[in-house]
Formats: structure tokens, sequence, C-alpha cells
């Protein structure tokens, strides 16, 4: 059990992962919803639900979206979003708040990250880097009467460390019905043994990691958006780069109450109306034996999975997962302003948003699945090479999505028009950074890219 | 129309408030339920709705609070409260979200509030001091086919002014189902016509109006804790006082994180699950021709009220109205720690909290309700007059509450233990002033007392 700092190089971080990976037994196998062990479609509804009536339920929902300004814009015809929508869908009803946790310490003053080599069976490459502790709240209270969880109590008793950070966070709410979990990062002085499966990881082989394809996982991205120092922040203020023009906004006055009233302005005339249907009732979704999906193809679709694990708390289960009909783009646009840099936000309303809208990237979208491309999605998909900052593909929670890739794209582009369109705005990192502390303010796709922007170099 | 800053006292604003009333033919009279134009009865689910399905509705609500701390702890039997609830009770819906907006204006260089006499048919002395812009978004969007609402497109257009604060804030959540509105301030330098039943105020005459019973209303109170200066801020740094004591937080490190931690972390093991149901199977409650109550008395009753009056949008409407079963209590604990003012506040959850829980005063409720009493009534209502530092009786939006009164008590107790209690949490002024800025930290009680707090002199 290492007590000390490990080399600084996230290649042996890799290293450890891909090592970790090839000891587990851990199998998953795609079976039909009809023979998930456990679970069953309700004959009333269509939805599907686990046999004691917790973990998770796949319902139906209706979804109306009325906004004023777009209407009254007529934006619609611009932006191919009508100013008001309506549909329905199937969504995952998850009402527990579960937590992602990560513990922090500091080694020579450099604060650490006690990160984990955790298997989910939606994940591509099975094993990714997580949090120090991700566990629902049938995990940790032991419904599945599994194994203890590590370090739990660092997060469920005060006085075990100092809260960094301490907010509940919702999720993909396209895919989730207004689900949260809590996003939290305790620091310890204590000298507490690393167990094994577990390593402290500097912030710069985090930095290192996030650059890879599939390895640090959503759970671990939106925690690290509270507490991965920015690389630039030891930067002369004169620096002329991208991380340097980026972290200078630490320095300018706040404009938090400018950001927040557009923001809560949007929210004020913006309604979003939504009632649970049985989700044999959805339009244009179909229930087959071994899956739910469209007859289009489109979206995503709900199959089920036969999972045998060594080292999870629990060996083996069966549970559905949501598959995403493609890989999403989820890519911010980025603009210097007198030498600081401005990230294009937008207030997001998707089915289960928890409260109207979210602070969500420039762009969110699968392509070829929405019509008419959204704003911004050619200027991010055409931009020239020396224009792109980031660029990484990553996984959604692997256990509730299978084989959800995202590409996340960070372009600077200073030929935007300085004037945010209706329902966007610019936010400086800084702003970000202040905004992740509350809940309901950035959306999980947007906190997994503050974490790409800290991970700049 | 003057344009000018008017004398330094409140007792002037108090007598301009006076003769406005008396120059107005508003005349309020209660009528059954079953008589209400406009309104009727829903014979399937017996909830009360307006013919349009617009404004707001009297609906059932079943609701159940499970706690895992109060469970373990069982501090239901100390506290008289059970760590688990459930319960059934009529709730108003109004999923609309209104604008309650404050314009400030620096008068040699000492910002001022513009505030108006306005009248509400629940208000005991019809008439109080409200924002700058009180209105439902029927009103403001001209549901009411009635006038238009003065200073609107300050707070409604981007660029009218400067935001000092703006989000979504709860009301009263034992009555109201996830009722939020709009808490906007907006500065300006704008040489604007003040127009008949309008006045600037000072800091100063709304300290003094809100030591007066029922002068400001809650629409005042809510907004005023996200702008109303705190006196002491001008007194020397070792001011011995309450004020000096109170406001000295200011100056101390920012605990905050350590503050949102704990109440995240009550909020991630509490869980409140709720269902609207038809009004009519609410058990407990009863449906008369001329109101809805309880027949033990208990709680508060749901009756009808014509109204008349000049100068409203609408010169003649009647509407249902809640009338609370008695005057409660809403009061504040405060003890000093190291020559800094904390103060005792609660996570509280009731039926209609919009997420979880919010943090409320440290006592609110309505005396020989609810079994026996809560924690800190008795030691609040028997302090001796030296320790109580605010005593005033406020009303509660007259327009859905009828003459609902609370006693607002703040009271220095340095006998109470350090230790917060389950479920309480200490604060500094600081704190809440930082908190009120986001939504969802401070319940509307809180954010009242909180405003009490900056009229201390």
């Amino acid at each position: 059990m290492p007590r000390t700092r490990p080399a600084p190089s996230h290649q042996h971080v890799h290293d450890w992962l891909t090592a970790h990976a090839d000891s587990t037994g851990y199998r998953v196998k795609e079976v039909p919803l009809d023979q998930l062990e456990g679970w069953h479609t309700d004959p009333d509804t269509g939805n599907l639900v686990h046999h004691t009536g917790r973990f998770y339920s796949v319902e139906g929902l209706e979804v109306a979206v009325e906004d004023d300004a777009t209407r009254d814009l007529a934006l619609s015809r611009h932006h191919g979003e009508p100013g008001d929508r309506r549909w329905e869908q199937p969504i995952i009803v998850q009402p527990e708040i579960g937590i992602l946790g990560i513990l922090v310490k500091r080694f020579d003053g450099v604060p650490h990250m006690l990160m984990q080599a955790k298997m989910e069976p939606g994940n591509i490459n099975t094993l990714q880097l997580s949090p120090t502790v991700q566990a629902t709240r049938s995990n940790y209270t032991r419904v599945h009467q599994g194994n203890a969880v590590p370090y739990l109590e660092y997060f469920t008793r005060a006085g075990r460390g100092r809260p960094l950070a301490d907010a509940l966070q919702s999720e993909q709410a396209s895919w989730f019905l207004g689900k949260r979990n809590r996003n939290v990062v305790i620091e310890t002085d204590d000298d507490l043994p690393v167990l094994d499966g577990f390593r402290w990881c500097s912030p710069e082989e985090l930095r290192g990691l996030l650059h890879l394809d599939n390895v640090v996982n959503m759970d671990s991205r939106t925690v690290l958006a509270a507490c991965l120092p920015p690389s630039g922040a030891g930067l002369a203020p004169d620096e002329d780069s991208f991380a340097g023009a980026l972290t200078r906004s630490a320095a300018a006055p706040s404009r938090l109450t400018g950001l927040t009233s557009r923001f809560t302005g949007i929210k004020a005339r913006r309604n979003l109306t939504r009632r649970r249907i049985p989700l044999a009732r959805a339009a244009g979704w179909q229930r087959g034996h071994d899956r739910i999906d469209r007859a289009d193809g489109r979206y995503f679709s709900v199959l089920g999975v036969d999972v045998h694990a060594g080292d999870r708390e629990v060996a083996h289960w069966s549970q559905p997962l949501l598959k995403p009909a493609g890989r999403g783009v989820i890519a911010l646009v980025a603009r210097r302003f007198d030498g600081v840099v401005q990230l294009l936000m937008r207030a997001r309303t998707d089915a289960g948003t928890f409260d109207i809208a979210e602070l969500a990237p420039t762009v969110q979208c699968l392509p070829g699945n929405h019509g008419s491309p959204p704003p911004f999605l050619d200027l991010v998909l055409s931009a020239s090479p020396e224009r792109i900052r980031f660029d990484a593909v990553h996984s959604e929670e692997g256990g509730r999505f299978y084989h959800a890739e995202n590409r996340y794209l960070i372009v600077e582009a200073d030929d935007v028009p300085p004037e945010a369109p209706e329902g966007f705005l610019w936010a400086t990192l800084r702003d970000l950074q202040e905004l992740v502390l509350h809940s309901h303010y950035l959306n999980v796709e947007a906190r997994c890219l503050l974490t790409c922007l800290l991970a700049l170099r």
C-alpha cells in the first residue's frame, strides 16, 4: 500500500490502469430485455422496472418547451429549432441521489486526487479512471448486499476532512429525468492507506490523461471541474497563450451577477411542462422483445446486458442500458475579448432538466439526428487544426449508458460575433469555476468541458 | 412627479402610505367558494380551478419525507417531529414565474429603492409597501387585459441597468407547490419619472419601516434581502453592539463551502416524495360550500373573496385565498462566537419545497398547531426583552394569503449549545448574503428574516 506520491507521468497511470484491466475477469454480454434477470416490463404501462421497485426504471415522458423570446424572434426558422417544441420519449427515472466524491491530499504542497480503476458495463474499454467514491444510494446503503464502499466515511461523516466543493449536480438531461448526484471534494491530511485499485494522481497526470480517449470517466470529469487547478495559474500575466488568456479572467473583476441575471431572465421566460406517461404510449417509440427503439433509428435505444465482475460489490447482475444512436459532439466556442478568453455557453432545456434550463456547451448534439444542424456545429467541425485547443473522445457514465461516446472540442474562433445570439451567453473560466460550486448552473456536459479547459497546458 | 430624494424619515413614508390608502376605493368581501366568479370546482377531482385554466389552482398533495439521520438518531421522540413523516393536504399550484423587482438609484451616493404603495386583497391593512414591480406572468403578459405594469422594461429588457441580484426564489412551501418568483434588483442612472403611488426610499427609511407591523410586504422583504446594505457596515471594527458583531463576519474568511457542504449532505440523505392527488381525496380535509378546511380547525382554510379596486390592472375580480389558522412565529436564534454573530439555520422540508430542503429560520411554526412544540420555540417565546434584537409582525403575500401574519423575532441567546443539533447549521450574515444571490438556499421566511437583520441599527 504505497503512501507516497507516484512519479509524475500520466503514462505510468495509464499503464497501471491497463494492467489492472487485464487482471480482472469482467464480462459483459448483450441479452434481450425480455430475459433480463430481476427486471420486468409492467403489463399496464410498458415501463421497465426492477422487481424491488428500486435502482431505476425506464418510463415514458411527454415534454413541452415554450419560450417567449425564441417565439417572438422566430429564431426557429434561422436555427432549425422551433421556439416551441413538444415530444415524447423514454427516460430513465432514478430519484435517488448518489455520491461522486474525490479525496484530495497535498504531497509537497501539490494537491493530489485519489482516483480509482473502475469497470462499468457500458464502457467501451471496460475500465476507466473513476473518483474515489462513485456510489449510488443503493450501493452505499447496501441494498445490493455487496461489499462496503472504500473511503465512503470521508463523504458521509462530517469532520473527516475539509470540503472544497459539495453540491447536487445534474446528469444527462436528455436521458435522465431530473437526476442528480452529490459532487463532493474533501481535502484530508490523514495518512490513509491506498487500497488496491486506487492511486493518487497529480493535476499534471490528470491533465495528460484527459487528452487521451475514453480514460477519465464522466464521474471523474464532473467532480474534477470543481477541484482541478488550472495549469495556466502560474503563468506570467502577459502570457499570450490560450491557457494564459483563459486564466487571466481570474484577475478580472467579477461579472457574475451580470451573467446570472441574463441566465435567470432566460429561465423566467421559458416554460418547461412535462408529464410522466406509460412508456407503451410514447409516440414514435417501439418495444421489441430485445430492445426499445424507434423505427427511424434516431436518438437512442434501450438494451439489456448480463454482467460478470470479479471485484464489484456484487459479482453478477443484469441491467438495462441506454445506447445512443451515434457519437455526439460536445463543443465550446471560445473568443478573446481584450486579452481575456470568453466561452460561449447556451441556456439549454432538455426533457429531464431539473430546473427549466442549465448552461450547456455551445454545441451539444448527435450530428444528423435532429434535422437541420444546430448553431455553431459547422463552425466547430470545420475548424482548422490551429484553432482547436482541445480534441478528445470521452465516454458518458458506463453504469447507465452503453458505448456512449462524445467528441469533446474546444475551438478558438475570433470571427464569431461579439453579441451572443438569443439563448447564448459569454462566460469566463472564472465565472464557470464560481458557478460549478452551486447546483443547477452548469449541465454535466458543460462541467466535463470545464475540466477539459482546466486540462489545457 | 418628484425626482429628488425625500426627507430621510420613515414617518414621512408611512404618512404617504396611509394617505394613499385613504384615497382609494378598495373593498374586499368574503364570498362562498361556490359563488366565486370565474372559478369552479372540478367535479371529478374537487380541485379549485380558474375557468381559463390559468393563474393558479388549489389541488391535493400526498407528501412523504424520510431522513436517514433523524431516523437513525430517533430524534423524533426528542423533538416531537417524527423522522419519517407522511401526510396529505391542499396546496396552491402556480407554475408560472412572476417578477419581484426593485429599481435602485443612488442619490448623493446613497442607494435608494423605488417602492410602491400597493393593495392586496389579503392584507390586514389593505395597503403595504411593495417592490417597484410585483407582477405575475399573467399580469405582465396581459392575460388580465389590464393596464401595463410600470417600470417593467427595466426587468425584462437587457441593458436597461446594472443587475445587482437576480435569481429564482421559492415562496411559502407549506402552501405553494414548488412556486418561485424572479427576485431581481436593477441599478439605474436614468432620470426616470416617479409615478403616482411610487416613492424612492433610503435604506434608513426602509430600516425604520421594517420595525413597524404590517407595512413592508413580503415581496419587498424577500427582494430587500439581496440589496439592503447592513446598517452596521460603517461601524468601527471593535464596535461591541449586536449590529457590529453581526457585520463583523464580512471581514472574517469565507467558510461558505463548509456550510454548503453540510447543507448538501443533509439534502442527499433526505428523501422527499410527493404526488398530486385529487383535492377531494386529501385525508383530513373537507369541502363545504363556502370553504375548504379541517374538522379540527388546524393549519389553514381556503376561502373566497370579491375585490373592487380603483387603480389595479383590473377593477373587479374574485379569487380564492388561503387563511392560516393563527399567527405564526418566524424566529432566528443568534449567538456570538469569538465576537462574530452566528445564526442558527434549519434545513427544512415542507410539502412544496422545490429541491428537497432549504435553509429556514431556527423556528417557523404556527404555535399549538403541530402537537409538541418544535425545537427552540420555548426559548424564543420566553426570551427576556434585553435578548430580543428584533420583534415585529409582518404579513405574508396578500395576493394569495388572507390575513397571514407572522411574528418575526431575532433573539440573541448565548446559552444555546455551540454544537448545532441534527438538521441545524450555524451561518454568518455574510454567508446568508452570499447564498441569497443564488436559488434554493434560503427559504422565503429566512430571506425575510435576513432583511430584518439588515434593518438592525
